[in-house]
């Protein structure tokens, strides 16, 4: 990862601000013969497009993907992909306050004291509207994997809104589609609801939430120890995501608890290979996939632009309060899902990629 | 980061294994004229030395490094400089079993389906015997970082062995050199090496530790927004080091259970300058430092080679049982505590120069 | 240099074909600060434009640039620089026969085998029409040295078309704008006139060329030996331009013939300092500058697609003549000198801000 | 390439200086299960050894390469093979003069202003003892490649010293082992025996040479445009060797004297496929191998440690004059063969990796 730059054979490189004349992803290193059409990528820039419900940012983005080179005749020609994505609903008046007041745990202060110059009209460069072109690049990357392999599936949905976390035993997968916070619980997800009707109408706040993405169908052996490992390369490309704050792979956080013989996935043989006891790794061991589901989850801070009163400073120097108004997600979580699961698509096709590149095929077998 | 390279300007890529001749560092991007020497470097590798007490593995390594290039008269050149540990106490023997068993929850199974071939012996370039390069780099990291800013220290600590948390009202950091564990509770470290005692002599088994690491000093302004973020890179070096599975910046995890009013570090003009009213942000904003300390925490899972009973298969594809023997350490988070300071040491200078390259000094000021 | 991408700290990857929508250059780590105009880029647009006179291509592209993302209020900011190009003169039915007929010399079949599918319109992305995002992309470049450094001149010319070669005697900066051939040397400019009047109308034939680019005002220091040397990224730039064969710097293959009493650039201290009796270097002496002019040339090959009939075969194997209609350039190397100079400005840039991060100010100083 | 490391999937960083204790190569990304013994690696350093005759210098190294990591039971790992070169015939004491003074088309002058500290001793990092590194890690490469393709063969030569060059009609391959020169001409050969023993002995000078590396059986489709094509880095590979001012792909310079019809390098099918009238493109187009022979020639400058005297200045501004003693090539081209192999292999092999990463086998076919 490099400034705009991710990825080592699959390289992305978004750019454009918030209320810029659009944004878009440079994709570089696809592979040649991959169907592609804007269809297929819009089919997953609508899971993230703002203002599709009241949970959301009231702004209205169409978020249409123009693919402006790199396909030809509906095919990936291996050249660089453009896509690019409009920006039209700016409202850039909403920003005055901002020029001179810095928002309390927003990049404002940071921007401006590295650079000396910002683009303070919807955050510019650091607004979440920058992850639009990784969804998109995120679309290029499934239409990839699926030319490579049979199967895999790249699905995320969020386990936790402020403390309010998922039962796991109501987990259902048809549900995520179902509610607006792509929640696997139905139960939990009429709470979020109401929580979050509050958290907006009446507290004037926002909430954190943590995501959980899962990859199945990933063949064994991705990954390239010890700096290119799958865990080090997914933990990066989770936490550039806009106000993430922790990243876990498989039991994360919760494995320091765990002993060596709790912790062990015993492996057995069964009727179609090698089996698992349990994933406790999150399919990735040394760096490199085992082949069992892959298990990531990130925490996602509150947004910082809310319409209380925060103490803060002008770039003057002088004490001051400030409050965000503009149209702001009051859980930003909800729409880093699809989110999540384009990062997750980019990292295990780079790694699909840079594994044939050094190995080819795997080399070990059982049996 | 890249196969077995890290870095963007300061660049660290580590060779060997755990029981072949030798391994080390090539360090390439120090700037010049910084004064190193082989007792500089040796002061941060003492720290990690296996041996040194009977809570950590038994294999007794000097771990002396030498410096084989790049230090002319006393101080770096600005060309590669080559560190060089040599591997005295290597007990191959000991492995004979895992020649065609793999261990759960360890790379034998990834690494040899992967690479068709892996030097079993101790892990070869899976074992936690790599993160002695790290170290080494990070002495010469530290080094340089004294040579462009003033006070920046880089301390790491050891909060939660198992499920057992230090209280933080007990911090302590004159306690952390006073234990076997770096620990800056007293009462937990006593309460530590009995567990960790009965774990390893009466239980046969390993448990998992959380580390945090501080960096105080670090001038604002540092990270590469919206890929080389700072946050990004900390958690790809965090991440990296063996065993680790969840990195947190900050409130980490937990930020996901804030709103934005309680998360927001509120600002305000002190007597030197700019203050917050806290650090829930862990000293990072939009992928750039505040100028407050940067905390970093992360998890590593117990060792996977415990002297207790695990199912397994062979290569061949046959059920076993498998126990392993060998020098283990049953807590390897204790001496992940130096890797860990040395990663935030190699990523702070790496952004520094990152920083100065495209930057030169920060163009904003507040007043 | 990495597919599309190329520098370290001021990065440059471009998209596009010929025949697309548009084509751009995404331009990363430039300082923030620096002013930047659509009129400045465009500015070095018009030098490279088609279809200025008839000694080029007569495609008429207006060739102007959009900059979509990374300035604010005409100062960059430090994020991604989108350049954007609009193709508007497309005619695509020219390219009918090229589809099933590879072109001799030419890129049609390799991108073919490697890839089994390509933009056949106008060279796709092998088109030399490529280059255009480079020029834009140097226009940032340059508007960034000029913040950097005091004095810093980029200049290119053409030295010889097929075996015509300038008199050095005659060598008169003033006349390089003068004539359609961005030639120092005025008889010489009247005779390549009627030479390549001959070639396109009678001969129905294509010529290589020459180019020379100066950088005059280089700061010394620049180049990180031994891989990152100034030399060797002034190689790689110039030789990624399309039809290029040769690259030498200072007295390049010539030096082969030279001893080492008349290679040595004999030093002494005159009333401004340094001074050199010569400059076969070009400039670089072990990769780093010297503060001489940076001096480099390349040989670009004629255009393989000619009037004239040459023998090839189609994508079915079949034996086949072909004639390439279209609008070419009878010697592409003339709108190759702007190309060299954005690639030099470029490469210049990357290496100041290498050399910031990595050294900050040069270290040794003479007296 | 970068500071120290060129590559994208094989990646070779070399580190050490003249006069340190050793130089090497940390040579990662090699597919594994290639054979790697000592004596493969060691076959390839015997060409490139210093002392071997009178015609270079007489500083003696047996040059033993020792694998210090990455190769187990005779087989490489897929993890980094660190390949070390132990100094043994260091001299220091011969540079006493340099330390003060700036040998006139040396690197002394600008490695001091860069870094302000310098190994002098033998010219330190920027001696051309580096390429020993190379020579040791092109080994690994060639072995790697033969385990990807068939019948690929690497071979160089030296085609003129000084204003002689061979005459091509008397090539032939079975004399470039016979000569002190790596000359395919005998008749040249003992001419340049002649000229050098005079320019030595009486005329206390050294002179410049052109070398030509050939590598065939390379398959067609390696390349990666626009910014990673193959010619863009071998251009880049033979511009980092020492003392190297220019690259010619195929023709190189010469194509700027073609007219299009000349330099189509036309195609028919023959009775083992695709057949080529010439290869004047030296086996690329559009910057992918063509399946012809590459053909890659360099210059290598006189060396300018000599024993004539030339004016320079000292460190403090004084004017002076220098003869540099010590043992020097007087014809570092000589000994540039084996290293202008080398570097062939590395690329050729990373496009290898490169190529399988991003499409696998060649996407298209001709019948």
């Amino acid at each position: 990862m490099s400034y705009n730059t991710f990825g080592h054979l699959f390289r992305v490189t978004t750019w454009g601000e918030s209320h810029g004349p659009a944004l878009g992803a440079t994709v570089d290193g696809c592979p040649p013969n991959v169907e592609i059409t804007p269809e297929m990528i819009q089919h997953w820039m609508e899971a993230r497009k703002p203002g599709q419900n009241k949970n959301t940012t009231q702004r209205r983005e169409p978020d249409l993907v123009k693919i402006m080179s790199g396909v030809f005749e509906g095919k990936s020609t291996g050249t660089p992909i453009q896509l690019m994505i409009e920006n039209t609903d700016q409202r850039s008046k909403d920003y005055g306050d901002i020029v001179e007041k810095f928002r309390p745990g927003h990049a404002d202060y940071t921007y401006w004291t590295k650079y000396g110059i910002r683009d303070y009209r919807g955050g510019g460069r650091s607004s979440a509207r920058e992850t639009a072109s990784r969804v998109a690049a995120g679309g290029v990357a499934r239409a990839a994997i699926n030319t490579l392999a049979q199967g895999v599936s790249i699905r995320g949905y969020m386990v936790q809104m402020g403390d309010k976390k998922i039962d796991r035993s109501r987990f259902d997968w048809d549900q995520i589609a179902q509610n607006d916070f792509w929640c696997p619980d139905a139960q939990m997800a009429a709470e979020w609801e109401d929580y979050l009707t509050w958290l907006r109408t009446k507290d004037h706040n926002s909430v954190g939430a943590v995501i959980e993405v899962v990859a199945s169908g990933v063949p064994a052996g991705l990954g390239a120890p010890v700096y290119g490992k799958l865990d080090t390369d997914l933990a990066a490309a989770m936490m550039s995501i806009n106000a993430v704050k922790g990243v876990e792979i498989g039991d994360g956080m919760a494995a320091a608890a765990l002993t060596g013989r709790d912790n062990a996935d015993e492996m057995s043989m069964g009727p179609n290979g090698l089996e698992f006891s349990s994933n406790h790794a999150g399919g990735i061991l040394g760096g490199i996939s085992t082949g069992q589901d892959l298990v990531v989850r990130f925490a996602v801070k509150p947004t910082s632009s809310i319409l209380s009163t925060r103490q803060t400073i002008t770039k003057a120097g002088e004490p001051a309060e400030i409050i965000t108004k503009g149209r702001h997600d009051p859980c930003v979580g909800i729409r880093a899902v699809p989110v999540g699961e384009a990062m997750m698509a980019c990292v295990v096709l780079d790694h699909m990629l840079m594994h044939r590149g050094q190995v080819g095929e795997n080399q070990g077998s059982i049996g």
